[in-house]
């Protein structure tokens, strides 16, 4: 049932569709078309020009500023893929494209994700994904080893290393310079706990190469910590001098260094800087090194290219982003922590300074929680239907959540009857005990 | 070259790969097994466990610790969907399924997301992808529409309102709760010149119910501020009256209220706080009202459920999440901001407080800047290759970033040949015109 891009031109036709939005001859005819039109893409790519011959606007005369109240056959929607989404591309793939940093896919990566799409799970706890929870701790374990990082960072090896998927690069640099702050913050709250945590926070400063991508800037805006950029040497590095030398002016200054994010590849020209240097710096001053290697990382895949990260060991994360050169789609840039609590920490609920007096005021007289908590086990323990808790206005409950599109009124039926069937069962069991 | 999953088992075949990781053939023959197995995964549904019955380590036993050396044919890794992948799943479109809130996928999601992956483009500007930007405005523009969003939100009409797709409503009030403390920040700063961001930034606080979800707290966290939780009233609802009392015992107590997120479906319950009392306070306070619809959102395509949002028009932004109930697979959230202006100030770059001294010691003596500027408009004009221009040490230069799998030696001497004809082009004007 996908939009229409002209409203005015549907109706006509019989539109036969299904739960899944269109039939399944539909989508395999579809998905058959798809295919074919990827491979003829790839072959036409050549012959198409890297950037498209279109001014700002142009879709305006294309599509319809209002939705359309009717869906449309895919055939005509087909049409549209050359017509209207062709004529405004950028071919990130063309041989022809040198700008940005490229990006990669591949058939096999196309095909992981129809089925990843298909399955549309949400991995927000080991639990609601297992096998995406364990898939992305092996799989990233493998990465590691791939491009040679350290025992330290893979998480079947020492611990407590771990790698994570992020969407990009800027978010594994906001994430560790959060956690940074937020480990610092702690520690220096034990230290001086007469001051502040937004007095310590005003001293904090974080370190970059100016070359560094712009996100080091967005995270330190985001986070509200000074950034100081730092000149770079005649390979257009940051070395250990130069970084001994801003820490110490800082310092003197009453500054408080808490962050280093160090560039292997830079945006700018493809630099890089001293790890093993500003390694030994950071360790000294108990500063979190980053190192954000997004466009340089995978290449150590290669044995020869890996004297650039000389000094990884001492660093306490580690980006790269595989959707660059792995020739996988975008998004996929994975971040490497020496030690997952530092993370897990930093996004614990209910630090002091984001408590409000009023949180404390919590009395402990949660109604049927007893019965009900086992009720849910019980439930959850038989897989017959996937339930989860929750309590309000301390009455704690059973919530059923309706809304997969799989869902009709015998789904509805035959989950009030699991759950009646397993509440029967309880009373029964009580009664014999003599419990109630 | 697809990894393999059991590391000692390849070898014995020949693999046949492309520059896209696999032959033509092979690709149109998984793809077609690939929608194939999706069809019967969905016909599948109601006989498999909508929580799968493995235990934490699963994983570990079936598949290598260390990564695979060579490549796998597809076939293999095939028989591993079943065997491996669905062993571990939770099946979130079951109809067994009612955890957490439900995700939505369809047919033609699907398919769109395999052209989607296919060019694997980056809409990191609208250059970079003009269609991409277009696209966005242009659907979130219908998008809004279809949910009687007013029109003060949508991006063709009124403006400056806007529609950006974010990975999650978590992300949504993270971004809007940030644009507010700048905000902010920023009026406080002129009103009081005298105090610090630090201790201003001491003084603001934020509001949700007690119900609102994890990631309002979270964003605080993140952003340093206050949340105040708010009671309820009977329905579960935060109302004018709630956020009036809170506010008058903070501003009491020295406190500056700055952003407000109410919730339209809570994750406890599904209730609904009073948008249309809330935005009374909210303008009358001058807070930045952010509206929490990530599950409720999408069902207001239905005139009668419309009225749980009254009052919106006060909101300064809006989130819903298609990828819950309108069929659209994960991740697809859409945050509409009233006044784009507002998202674009906070992010920008250099805020006094991200300053450091010595970014202000730059002098403006860059090298060839006149001839390469223009040099690089009249190749990107020409459309023959695509590049961007960096500048390092005062020298500013056309950049080639090589690296798509499409790019061969050809590729390159093409590349060179192109800027080559240009500059001559340029010389020679230049000669004729005796500026040289």
């Amino acid at each position: 049932m996908p939009f229409s891009n002209e409203g005015d031109r549907v109706g006509h036709d019989e539109i036969k569709t299904s739960r899944m939005g269109m039939s399944e001859d539909d989508f395999r005819n579809a998905a058959n078309e798809m295919s074919e039109y990827i491979i003829s893409y790839y072959k036409s790519l050549n012959g198409r020009q890297a950037i498209p011959s279109v001014t700002p606007g142009f879709l305006t005369d294309l599509l319809p500023k209002d939705p359309p109240n009717r869906p449309e056959n895919w055939e005509k929607i087909f049409v549209d893929l050359e017509k209207v989404v062709m004529k405004g591309m950028t071919h990130w793939q063309s041989s022809n494209f040198f700008a940005y940093f490229p990006t990669g896919t591949s058939y096999p990566s196309i095909l992981a994700d129809m089925l990843s799409n298909a399955v549309s799970s949400v991995d927000l706890s080991w639990a609601s994904s297992p096998i995406s929870t364990e898939m992305e701790a092996t799989v990233l374990g493998w990465l590691g080893q791939a491009i040679g990082l350290p025992d330290c960072f893979i998480h079947s090896k020492v611990g407590p290393g771990y790698g994570v998927i992020q969407g990009s690069a800027s978010e594994a640099t906001l994430m560790t310079l959060l956690a940074a702050r937020s480990k610092t913050l702690s520690l220096l709250s034990n230290k001086y706990p007469e001051k502040s945590q937004y007095e310590l926070l005003s001293k904090l400063v974080a370190y970059s190469s100016k070359y560094s991508h712009s996100s080091v800037e967005r995270a330190c805006l985001m986070g509200m910590v000074q950034l100081h950029k730092l000149p770079v040497d005649e390979n257009i590095s940051v070395t250990k001098k130069i970084l001994e030398e801003a820490i110490k002016i800082d310092m003197e200054n009453g500054k408080i260094p808490f962050y280093v994010c160090a560039t292997l590849g830079t945006t700018s020209c493809v630099s890089f800087d001293d790890v093993s240097g500003i390694g030994e710096v950071c360790a000294e001053n108990d500063i979190w090194l980053h190192v954000d290697a997004a466009y340089a990382g995978c290449s150590f895949v290669c044995q020869e290219f890996r004297h650039h990260m000389k000094g990884i060991e001492m660093a306490s994360s580690f980006n790269c982003s595989p959707h660059k050169w792995l020739m996988v789609n975008t998004d996929c840039s994975v971040l490497w922590v020496k030690n997952n609590k530092d993370l897990l920490e930093a996004f614990k609920m209910q630090p002091e300074y984001a408590r409000h007096p009023e949180d404390d005021i919590t009395i402990d007289h949660r109604v049927n929680k007893g019965i009900n908590v086992e009720l849910l086990k019980r439930i959850n323990q038989a897989k017959e239907i996937y339930l989860v808790p929750s309590e309000v206005e301390d009455v704690y409950f059973l919530r059923i959540s309706v809304g997969t599109v799989a869902c009709d009124e015998n789904a509805i039926k035959n989950c009030w009857n699991v759950i009646q069937k397993h509440a029967d069962l309880i009373f029964r069991n009580s009664l014999e005990n003599g419990s109630m």
